[in-house]
């Protein structure tokens, strides 16, 4: 992510800096638990504790709190909490405050739960990669944005709060017609996908792709950045359930991996091969990728989602994901006339390209060209089972967590896409319905 | 290269089809030795030899003759000999005969002559990959070609003869102002660089490049076609003696790497690190080059020159390079945000791809935004010395054969360029002026 200044690190940073900063009036936060029904496990360190040591502290921000999810250990669902953090957080000179509207809920958490995203810091730990919401102060230096502004934010981690602070360089001004779950769902996944179709594979007018999980995130971004050509056939694998879905979101050839061998039916329509296959599963999908591929094709790889099975890290899964890890050596390479990449955009530090890639991004949504799809938003409270509703391949698009409390009576928002197939083998869940849509689990990384 | 059916490969086909297709009135050609001072090594099993067995043979070409190269074995310079054929190859419907005026000499041939390049079939097999020529007879079935055409031509192997019979479709019609010994340069090291450059890699504005052995023929070409686009910087390896030619040519930096680390002098300009690396060498200078590369970085690997030392195959360089070969897994490159890549002409079979790029190479010779660079010029008789001119790097640019026969008298063609730096480590062997100048060795396998 952009900015080598993550919010949760600075706030670590700050804590560390407490003995040559002394603490001001305001004492150290204490969490206190809402909404939460399992006990809390209060987190033994906590990090992300609003102690400002900068800026003094006006008297009514005694009573300043604020909402933010901790990840308090490894494991299941349970392992991330709801907590009330108290006092304002202090603004260093290029950073800006921000009341987050919403939160993007990714694969990288999925896994940082599960012990298993190394960029993500060790527990207790607040996630949360991309929010959007509106700034409401301005560290002294910062000229290009006002209090007021609407604006979504890329992090490496700690913006699952309702107040965050960031360097305004890693905030964009939202587009006046987006909305903040639109906002919110924007950054990792089209970013992702942009920089992979775009940076790294360069695809062209006239080719073909391979989608893996065509209805994740990714893989819709993916699939409405290829309608910018003429004339790419785009292969989607996703679950038959999601195939009307994703068939009007650009798919030319939706494939159920689930009743099917995908790279069989690839070979059917193209047996020449493909000039692109964008891969979040490694393992042996990997190798089928690279099979699938044409001369002068290119693979990129970007997750190893099959690491990932239920809601615990699976130790035979991992292994075998790793044992199956794709290897070469460059002398295949040179005999096979293709190019093979990674791609993650955890390890990337251009933050040139990013602050690029994201103006672009933007422009192409205020010319129509693209629109995150909202799968369901859930409310800080329910982050399990938002995380569930992803782990289990149910999501069509993004998963959004909303920091405002649940009402009471409130029902979890959510929109399954009913199955209308006539495949019965996928069951959704979740069945309650709003405006956006459905989707499957967004397997990718990033 | 282009086509599947390469000419000797034809030859040997139609050797094959002896039995169902009756010998014509025409016997089996005795290769008669001409200009060559070493004994002949007749070939056990003449492949290419002219026995024509389809078209039938007109009383004036049983005295059709011409000169052509074999490789009679694996070895030194001495195991390819000039030998005269004897009566007119046969055309087939789709096939035209091409007088041949001059052809490319290749580092493919180099390693071919040692057994180490297997898309050359054993010998004895005429090598030759481009040449450039007139058309002198066409099947019947050829309707845009016409006698008379000058043409380039590309093929796997089989075109170091003076008569060469080819598809039509592996045929290019030269550009009015290119004189046969440009036609026969452009070929292989244009097709190569410009694939690596713009199809595998992307190269933009802007953007900076590592083009090892910067004076061959395939870095003349890169470095050439990297100035179709604004601001890209060029690093160029070279030995000193060749620095100036090299940046009249656009390498921004030229880097002596006999006497420095390239990586090192690198870095101390572009510490973020380089957009694209083309690595012909392989072994230990992959691995460089893939920590040269910034993020979103791409490198190609497209031979392993490091193989080749002396005349003779050095089993111990061998070892060296596939020791340490580059092998990469995927989650490597997922965390580095780099791309590798393999390139070889040889092994691409995407004929149209290879006959649009072709296409746009002419256009581009016609703009006058490239233009092959002749080191020297050297008849069938001397492919000796043409070979080690390659083999002891003293060219600057391409080698190029004559089919016809050395005049009494003539010197050698070949113009080494006076070793103008203080650098004097580098001896110039050649040093016979011509008007196009001199260059290193194209260590490039193409």
């Amino acid at each position: 992510m952009s900015g080598e200044e993550a919010p949760a690190r600075q706030q670590q940073e700050s804590a560390e800096e407490k003995t040559e900063n002394p603490p001001t009036e305001e004492p150290p936060s204490e969490a206190a638990q809402e909404g939460e029904p399992s006990p809390a496990e209060e987190p033994a360190d906590e990090p992300a504790a609003a102690t400002p040591d900068r800026a003094p502290v006006a008297p009514d921000e005694e009573v300043f709190s604020y909402r933010a999810l901790f990840l308090t250990g490894y494991g299941g669902y349970d392992k991330v909490k709801l907590q009330v953090k108290k006092g304002k957080p202090s603004l260093k000179n290029a950073e800006v405050l921000v009341r987050v509207k919403a939160c993007g809920l990714n694969f990288a958490e999925l896994l940082g739960r599960q012990g298993m995203y190394e960029l993500l810091p060790s527990p207790p730990v607040t996630p949360g990669m991309e929010c959007s919401g509106v700034i409401e102060a301005l560290g002294e230096e910062v000229t290009d944005r006002k209090v007021g502004d609407r604006v979504l934010v890329l992090s490496r981690h700690g913006l699952w709060q309702e107040v965050v602070v960031v360097p305004a360089s890693q905030t964009f001004i939202m587009p006046e017609s987006m909305s903040f779950e639109e906002a919110a769902a924007l950054p990792v996944n089209y970013l992702t996908a942009y920089m992979m179709l775009f940076e790294m594979a360069n695809v062209r007018a006239g080719q073909s792709i391979l989608i893996h999980m065509a209805a994740g995130g990714v893989g819709i971004a993916a699939t409405q950045l290829c309608q910018l050509l003429e004339d790419v056939t785009v292969f989607g694998t996703a679950s038959a359930s999601k195939h009307e879905t994703i068939s009007q979101g650009g798919v030319t050839h939706p494939i159920d991996y689930r009743t099917r061998d995908y790279a069989e039916e690839i070979r059917k329509i193209s047996p020449k091969g493909l000039d692109v296959v964008l891969d979040p599963l490694g393992g042996s999908d990997t190798q089928k990728a690279f099979s699938l591929l044409k001369p002068m094709g290119t693979l990129i790889v970007f997750g190893a989602a099959n690491c990932v099975t239920g809601q615990k890290k699976n130790l035979l899964a991992v292994a075998k994901t790793w044992y199956n890890q794709f290897t070469i050596n460059t002398l295949r390479l040179m005999h096979a006339n293709k190019a093979v990449c990674g791609f993650h955009l955890g390890y990337l530090s251009d933050e040139e390209l990013i602050t690029q890639t994201m103006t672009r991004l933007l422009e192409l949504y205020t010319q129509g060209k693209i629109k995150p799809r909202i799968d369901s938003t859930y409310h800080f409270e329910q982050v399990g089972d938002a995380m569930r509703r992803m782990h289990e391949r149910n999501n069509i698009g993004k998963v959004i967590l909303l920091p405002e409390p649940k009402k009471e009576e409130e029902k979890p928002e959510s929109n399954p896409e009913p199955a209308e197939t006539e495949d019965k083998k996928e069951e959704e869940k979740d069945e309650n319905k709003m405006e956006t849509g459905t989707e499957e689990v967004k397997r990718e990384e990033n």
